[in-house]
């Protein structure tokens, strides 16, 4: 199927050309990923990684660390955000122990590829070392081929981790050549003072580790075993030609870090929200990436993902099921 | 329950304060208007209204007005954008005849609300008497009446006319006293040339008519008798209170002469989508409205309504099961 095919039978469903909007560039998309103008979501997909964050004691988030257990608890337990959001929305839920400070008991719901019990603080040292980020890197694309077997061909991408703001800020700075003051923003919501205090943090960070060219590098110095392993994972599902739902700021860095490896896998990427995260914005931009949702959320999780997906699926059902000019007998423009 | 108590239940989620962002402001404005922590949407129903309109002679639009007839049998044969999102959405669709200049068969999915064959011109004349204004606005309440007795409590408008965006943006320019030029777009894609002409029309007409004060007087100048139905419909639903799903410019000016009439019906609303005609950003600044997507769509037939229904299904879901911080032992902020 090619694109002026697909864009001719868009352009004669019974519509005047173009009035489905961001619509028909979604339509387009998923029929060009799919090479069908009859296209399938089949079994959407959001997975949660989690993982704490050595730099999250450095003081740069107003939530104590044992926060992310906690929510990792809440969303075994189906009471969070995105555990809501991806039942309304026939979503499976899948959630990754990329790398707590906390031991889990067995849970048939927690994906266990727990690294480590956090990342060591950037502030003075590497986040990971390369063993480390080579492991999150490989773990993230098991689980996805698993779920890739069982079906799935849309896959969301969510995170937790307290502090994982200041690693998704780490590497659009580094990987944008963006000035830290740009891409930092008030994470759960600190106020401007803290904000001020986080910003100079990272810049210490920053003067420490100097400059740093290559992705890879880039991710094992700031790290966030989630946000490595969801790297790892989107690098994999573009290899399965499935389509990548990225969610906001942190899902976007880590999605920035493969993209800079792989500059092909922006072709099946849906950038489902633009986060009220301070730099998401310039970070989208960067991307060339035109958001589905602008619902100033700033949750992660997922929930970004989750509440897009009815746009893309009513996005495809009027591919496949709307009528013609033809089929339907309406006259066409004077 | 008072809006204090509900911020409180809202903000004592486990989430950041403010981070599910718009969809906080939604389940705050629908538990106000349901008095109720646990609000609950019911037989979600989305109503076209389908009229003709003299000015579409005066070659206001591209299509031909025997657009309006076929689009409607497009609606009832399933094969429409507003069919495919309302099935998958699960959204109930009534189609009513307001004013269709084409005499359809019975048919039991068409509502048979009809004041006559079409408006006349508004070019040198009223579109409609003060009888059938007045009849309009008696049919509007008697379909939201039927809907609600059957258990409906949150209805979207969607509209049908060819020639329509004239009426809406004539409303508009006199509601709002805004000039035709703010008001007036490119309808269903007209280029420069027909733009400026279109314009040209329409103030011609208001140089014809010249000062109206009253909402219903300028509502029966310049009609629709789809446009005079909805917003009848709207009043009574506002008076059942019912959520009322608004949809792009034409259901906009439809609710734009109900808030004038009755200015408290602005509580139960719920702006589904920024529309990319003209005036229609415009137009919601006026009413002090947030609209929950910007789609880029500029189609009408309630399809917005249809596509922001389940951000606004998410909203009353996350507000009904989402876990506190308490319930779930989550640590809140330092």
């Amino acid at each position: 199927m090619l694109k002026n095919e697909l864009q001719e039978i868009i352009d004669l469903k019974t519509k005047p050309p173009g009035s489905l909007g961001f619509l028909e560039n979604i339509a387009l998309k998923i029929g060009l990923v799919q090479k069908t103008d009859k296209p399938k979501l089949e079994k959407p997909t959001i997975i949660v990684f989690a993982g704490d964050h050595g730099i999250a004691k450095e003081g740069v988030s107003n939530y104590p660390q044992e926060v992310t257990y906690q929510m990792v608890m809440n969303f075994l337990n189906g009471g969070a955000a995105i555990n809501v959001f991806s039942r309304e929305n026939n979503i499976s839920l899948k959630v990754v122990d990329a790398g707590v400070n906390f031991n889990f008991k067995k849970n048939k719901n927690l994906i266990n590829s727990k690294i480590g019990n956090g990342t060591k603080s950037f502030l003075c040292q590497k986040a990971m070392s390369t063993a480390q980020l080579n492991l999150c890197l490989k773990r993230g694309g098991e689980i996805i081929e698993k779920i890739f077997q069982g079906g799935c061909n849309i896959v969301g991408f969510g995170e937790m981790g307290i502090g994982n703001t200041s690693s998704a800020t780490m590497l659009m700075s580094y990987l944008c050549n963006t000035p830290i003051e740009k891409c930092a923003g008030r994470g759960t919501g600190l106020n401007k003072a803290q904000l001020k205090r986080k910003i100079a943090i990272l810049k210490k960070a920053q003067a420490f580790h100097g400059t740093i060219n290559k992705p890879t590098s880039i991710l094992k110095t700031f790290g966030g075993f989630e946000i490595a392993q969801m790297c790892g994972a989107m690098l994999a599902a573009y290899e399965k030609n499935m389509l990548i739902l990225v969610d906001g700021f942190i899902a976007s860095s880590a999605f920035l870090v493969a993209f800079k490896i792989n500059p092909k896998i922006i072709s099946t990427a849906l950038f489902c929200h633009q986060s009220d995260e301070h730099g998401h914005k310039a970070l989208l931009k960067f991307l060339k990436a035109d958001p589905i949702l602008k619902l100033q959320l700033r949750l992660g999780e997922g929930t970004g993902c989750a509440l897009a997906y009815p746009v893309i699926k009513n996005a495809v059902a009027f591919l496949n099921d709307m009528a013609s000019f033809k089929s339907a007998g309406v006259s066409n423009k004077n």
